[in-house]
């Protein structure tokens, strides 16, 4: 799509092209707890957005020019998170044009394993450990979708 | 990442931000042959590409700004195949920097099943439908270890 931006020098219209901006965003899959610990089960790690949209999301982020998704999942997680993950695949790619409010993003999810206590930094205003059970309600973006697509599709076969 | 156009009007530098590109890419399935055609297994589309980086290579191209990526390989089938396919899942997304030579680009690449005769359009100057075993040599991208990955661990499973 074509585009314009205006030149900071002259401030005339200078045509560029606009394309959706690739992402990451990470499912870190928790260690469960004891029988009776609310966590026997698969847990993933979301953080509370500082910035709008406001809400509980998977941490993740935009991806450089030159970078890897896998090189761009590893580096948001620990940005966001302040964990260390080893990426075990992808859950799929997300492309829906009002997926974000604010611009066409897509988003490669990858689902990775955790390790160290989480502990929310950067764009994360606080983070928790969710089980399918005790989501919370107010999440960003597309990702209650792909949490369901997460716990109805990819944990089964796990 | 940061970067800089040359201004049209005044000459001077404008920055702008750089991100990858995000593209499709579709692995068009044909329908099997009789026994003794050569076709009795899966059978996939390639384009001969008319431009650089020369060689043979899955339909593909550039997502456009808002549309889907899904929309995006239904149209880019079409564009370079002449054919209307049906998706049918993904099979991952493929992000190394150097898997272009020209610039960063961030594939998701479909698999769809086929409708109609193949016939080369847009920047294809050639079609030709192959199985695992006619693969041409000179295959474009990373689009060799794609069908690798195609033929190893989605046809098995298919």
């Amino acid at each position: 799509m074509k585009d314009y931006l205006e030149c900071p020098h002259c401030g005339r219209p200078v045509r560029v092209y606009r394309n959706p901006f690739p992402t990451v965003d990470i499912i870190i899959e928790m260690p469960a707890g004891p029988p009776g610990s609310g966590r026997e089960e698969g847990a993933v790690v979301l953080i509370r957005r500082r910035n709008p949209p406001h809400g509980w999301a998977l941490p993740g982020g935009f991806v450089d020019y030159g970078e890897s998704l896998e090189a761009a999942a590893v580096r948001e997680a620990a940005e966001e998170t302040s964990m260390k993950v080893r990426l075990v695949g992808q859950l799929g790619a997300y492309s829906d044009p009002e997926r974000d409010p604010r611009h066409h993003t897509i988003t490669v999810v990858f689902v990775a394993r955790g390790e160290g206590r989480p502990r929310a930094a950067d764009d994360a205003a606080d983070i928790g450990v969710f089980t399918r059970e005790t989501l919370p309600e107010d999440i960003a973006f597309d990702h209650a979708k792909i949490l369901r697509d997460y716990f109805e599709r990819w944990l089964p076969k796990d």
